[in-house]
């Protein structure tokens, strides 16, 4: 990468903004090709920059309450030529979804890549942690990530998943694998894991140093509803989508990839919106799952061990012996924090074998690349 | 799909924008998850609508002159809950570009999904020809396309292609495959012959009727620079794509998928800047190609065909010989259309042994899909 210093020195008189030089500073990786900003300084302040020569007040908008680019909308101060800037942070490492406010209005960053979440593309931020390159792309093998659609008897309609194979899967036509069931949160899609997460890298690395036996990972949309029962007011979208699971997907797969199609060898694990439906799937299908994985909480806040998944967790004997693997992990700074920690300590007296992780993070996807690349060395062992 | 009628007749005063009752129209198939707007009438009438309370004027901007949206910017009419409309059209069937001017500022549609355009991600719209449906998802068997990451001895980074596989791909392990090699126009990516282009459906319609033979196709990215010579003012930062096409894919596609790996199963074909590319690459290794293809006209505008391509066009009977297929193609409303005919002429004067389609159309993927659908079923035969 090479440093560009594209302006020196802005003096702009009145405005809130801090911009400065970044002589110290490079594009981020998220940025379309060519573009210079936005900007990560060496000491994770970031730049952003766009020409709105009409609009009367632009802003920089972080999405969410719980984004470590911090609270905004940030004000972005004018400069003769029309370029709007607003330097911000020092922010938190990993992805953040963000938009430009033109007049109040959401606007993506021309600049940025965009990226499926808020149920819209929204542009995001990819800020390095320099301690950490778990997920980037090294030197070793890498594994495709098929678009693979399908048709959904469930919905009746096509669908679409995104389908990690792991580095040499295209050669080594008689090896079959375990297979990872993946799902996004609210307001995401099947794109989630691999642009977002990286769980492609994740995935690639870890296998490369042997902490991770090759597998192939799912990850589909999170949204399904039945094609005979439209959904109603007040529904999110989601209902339908254990059932296509089940029912559509698990056979697709097992048909069109060489997967060990058993339960020993199936794991399913979703982060927020998607730990909920791994919980709810998983449990409800412990014939088929074997592995279950909660990132972020879900369905940890207000959950009842009497009544939860159809009273799984009353018998704590039985479902030790059947699930090989049960995970549940969540940001320090996520809100979502104290219900899990409940769940966790509830599990712990009724006998549940489990494996909690907590640690720094907010209900962001830096935390929930942290819970991939520790909840994977664990699976299929 | 649902008729839903959502908003019934609305009458503003004072503005040039039709908004006119859709009772006769449903959301478009590039819309977001669950959005209304824009919708498409049965006559080709585009309704879009957009939430911007704030802002003193809204416009949808089609995204170039060649666009089937028609020329704008189009006003759009504030309505008192702070929506704001347009009724445009009847416009061209097809997928186009376009995004919102929000006070003279483009901004994406948060209601449309995002395409990789003009140098970034652009809203676009996908309008159905009631005649045509060969790009349509049907009930037919599917290919994957893979997100395929490869390092580049060429620019010295990681790329990524997009790898349409045919359906059966990964079941028929010891069957191998001719490959074409497919290229985006400017300011597009690898990601458009799949997302705008429909190519994974074209050819899986085309394979399932048995009018073209099951092949590999590798949509890479239009641009590289070589790492040890950073782009210069005035360069396009594609300068080493085929020298990146030569010496890093084929032997990384080779190595990676089931290919035949010789001249005469592999072919190279793009539009506008990618047909130029296909042109130069493939007539300059006519030991790695067999058939080349070129959409939309590029580089036949003032093509010299005695230096052309090395000189590559002045024996005619040579170049018959080695070339399977040599295909030229541009629609009649393109500002390509008369040097590419004037080229088509030329070649047959020359002697040299050609296909030339030339039939309606812009400068828009339209035409390229209708060129991929007649380029296809004549390679490798």
């Amino acid at each position: 990468m090479h440093f560009r210093p594209q302006f020196a020195l802005l003096l702009i008189a009145g405005v809130h903004a801090l911009a400065q030089a970044p002589v110290d500073s490079q594009p981020a990786s998220s940025n379309v090709r060519g573009a210079a900003f936005p900007r990560i300084h060496t000491d994770r302040r970031v730049t952003f920059q766009v020409k709105a020569p009409g609009a009367r007040n632009v802003q920089v908008m972080p999405g969410g309450g719980s984004n470590g680019l911090g609270k905004g909308p940030f004000d972005m101060a004018k400069s003769p030529d029309g370029n709007w800037s607003a330097t911000i942070g020092p922010v938190q490492p990993g992805f953040h979804y963000y938009w430009l406010l033109v007049d109040g209005v959401p606007a993506n960053d021309p600049a940025s890549e965009t990226y499926f979440g808020w149920g819209r593309q929204s542009s995001g931020i990819d800020v390095p942690d320099l301690a950490l390159d778990f997920y980037e792309p090294k030197n070793v093998p890498h594994g495709d990530v098929h678009i693979h659609w399908y048709s959904s008897n469930v919905t009746g309609k096509m669908r679409r998943a995104f389908v990690y194979t792991p580095p040499g899967y295209g050669a080594s036509a008689r090896t079959h694998f375990p297979v990872l069931y993946l799902q996004h949160g609210a307001g995401e899609s099947e794109r989630g894991w691999t642009f977002q997460g990286r769980a492609n890298f994740i995935l690639d690395n870890l296998i490369a140093a042997g902490k991770a036996v090759p597998m192939i990972v799912v990850m589909d949309n999170g949204y399904a509803t039945r094609g005979d029962a439209p959904p109603t007011a007040g529904q999110r979208g989601n209902e339908a989508f254990g059932e296509v699971v089940i029912r559509d997907l698990i056979p697709e797969i097992d048909r069109a990839y060489r997967t060990r199609p058993d339960r020993l060898h199936r794991a399913i694990a979703g982060l927020s919106m998607g730990g909920g439906q791994a919980l709810a799937t998983g449990l409800g299908a412990l014939d088929t799952f074997s592995h279950i994985g909660a990132f972020s909480g879900a369905a940890g806040r207000n959950m009842d061990l009497k009544t939860a998944s159809g009273g799984v967790f009353t018998n704590a004997e039985a479902l030790n012996k059947r699930l090989k693997l049960f995970w549940i992990g969540c940001g320090e700074g996520d809100s979502l924090f104290p219900g899990a920690k409940r769940m966790h300590e509830e599990l712990g007296r009724a006998g549940v074998r489990h494996t909690w992780w907590e640690g720094p993070g907010l209900h962001e996807w830096q935390v929930w690349r942290k819970h991939l690349h520790a909840f994977a060395p664990l699976l299929f062992r």
